[in-house]
């Protein structure tokens, strides 16, 4: 918010800010996770800025499911918008790749499939018990994702290269739908270049050929994964931001990151994740130089080689130093 | 077969073959792709031997769905094991990462969730249409799969730790399943550690953190995703193999490639993934030792610095001159 701030300030932008107390805390103290009343505050807002989430006293599910999932799908977020981009300075995983290769960005689509929360059980707990996920689509779900893919390929025009990452050789309903539909809303782009990867092979050349993928359009579940393969090959968790939208109304951004707890207090955790989403905030709310300011700022920083290491207790500086090593850049 | 064929002389093993011409150019001939009379003598046999499948003139699909699934669904071929083993003088697209760091297996489930091809459509093609595809899983096909993975970890022996992949914060019925199977056959097997890593941690430590790994336990469509991941950071498809087991009577093995089309005919693909998979073979039909030889003359020859490039074409000794090393390396 430091930062946030700090750009906004240089930008002449105006903005009032509301903070909620949501979180292992509150839960623990309250028993709450995200009250409703809250819930339908947070749709009155331009923007959320979701710190992190998870608490080692909270059982693993219930955060992630009750604030997480449950603002992305009340909310209706539809787009889970995840750069995977290299900044200078930073190591990657991967052998011969630098900030050249590693620039892409994918949409995963955030309201369906999978996601849904849909099955059940028959006989559960017996030797003849049948569990049943479903992974169910629809065609106005998977058509305003595609369709935002599309328009985010022509606006980045970078390769004018959109993927469809899917499984449609053997998910023949759920992905017969993402086939069809990818190919009919790009009737509506002819000049752009529109490929299919499958899944697997999305992540082999994730590792292999980074360099081959400008826009990547897929799947809620498989989104979930690539995203984080992709967090993983542009340097880590201490880098990787992300937002939520739903381009019509209210967007919340995060960084990919949980809470880390063990550092708690410390002064010691990575904020260049965490600054990366509100550069995106910046730029959702309609203010692209402010937003391109936060991350060139960012990038210089990382260029300096100041940063010793991107990892907790590693940085040679404070959280705080480092949020304001990145508010003076700007 | 010239290096099966090889290793079995050496170790006197009687053996009898049966070819089958399956694939891409009887399919365009006949229009037949498996037909059920040879799917019935395929279950009389010992092990069956896959080729590669994949024809350019072929629709994506007829193929892996006609041969490939249909001989791991009805022969309820219920493990696709799958080990990621960095041979000696392989180049990994990983920085810092050598054979001692990749060397793992992924069991795979290989005959339920999301591959069982159950689901359908409402209203297709309309905008008002809903696509479901169904992961579906049983206890009796969780438990068999787990319980040959919690078998392969104590016979293999290395760290003696078996981690289950899955995705359970978010998958609350098929993988709540898959959770309670791991948990209670785990109580049979109270000497080896168990873990648990969601789907997407899994790629993000196998491209970090590759040792962490020994033996992995998954779903079908995960299988899938981490194996080819699996594929890629040991090499690539010039050395992967796989089997399809069923413990209980036969299996099949195959390298993980495709058929390569473009180098038809031309004695320049790389036959070393094949290779594998017939020593695989041999393990499984019970010849550990001839199995082992196998492993230990394609990892000598890979050290040797011999074989120039992995690629096809790229090898600098033809396809047959390779398997002829590997062969004499025996
Ligand atoms: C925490 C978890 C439920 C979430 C998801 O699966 O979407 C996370 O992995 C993410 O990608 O934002
Ligand atoms: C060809 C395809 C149907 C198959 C699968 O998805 O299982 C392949 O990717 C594999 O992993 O063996």
């Amino acid at each position: 918010m430091k930062v946030f701030g700090a750009a906004a300030a240089h930008a002449g932008i105006q903005y009032e800010t509301v903070e909620y107390d949501i979180g292992g805390d509150r839960y623990l103290a309250t028993g709450e996770v995200l009250p409703d009343s809250v819930l339908e505050e947070l749709r009155g807002f331009d923007a959320i800025y979701l710190g992190a989430i998870g608490h080692p006293d909270v059982k693993p599910g219930i955060l992630e499911k009750g604030i997480l999932l449950k603002v992305r799908f009340e909310l209706d977020l539809y787009i889970n918008l995840r750069p995977v981009k290299l900044y200078p300075g930073v190591p990657t995983p991967l052998k011969d790749k630098g900030p050249e290769e590693i620039d892409f960005i994918i949409v995963r689509e955030n309201t369906e499939g999978l996601y849904a929360g849909i099955g059940g059980f028959l006989k559960r707990g017996t030797r003849d018990e049948v569990a049943i996920q479903e992974m169910i689509n629809t065609y106005k779900g998977v058509e305003r994702c595609v369709r935002y893919a599309y328009e985010l390929t022509q606006k980045r025009n970078k390769e004018n290269t959109l993927t469809l990452c899917d499984k449609a050789n053997v998910l023949t309903y759920a992905h017969d739908l993402w086939r069809r539909v990818f190919d009919e809303v790009g009737e509506d782009y002819p000049d752009i270049k529109k490929e299919y990867a499958f899944v697997d092979a999305t992540t082999m050349w994730m590792v292999k050929n980074p360099e081959w993928f400008d826009v990547v359009v897929t799947c809620n579940m498989f989104g979930d994964i690539i995203t984080d393969l992709g967090a993983m090959i542009q340097g880590g968790m201490g880098v990787a931001a992300s937002g939520n939208l739903n381009p019509e109304s209210v967007a919340m951004f995060e960084p990919i990151h949980g809470s880390a707890p063990r550092y708690t207090g410390k002064n010691q955790i990575n904020p260049i994740a965490a600054i990366g989403a509100a550069g995106m905030m910046l730029d959702h709310l309609g203010h692209e130089d402010a937003a391109a300011k936060v991350e060139t700022s960012i990038s210089d920083l990382l260029a300096s080689g100041k940063i010793k290491d991107l990892g907790a207790g590693r940085m040679g500086y404070t959280t705080e130093e480092v949020g304001d090593l990145i508010a003076e850049g700007l």
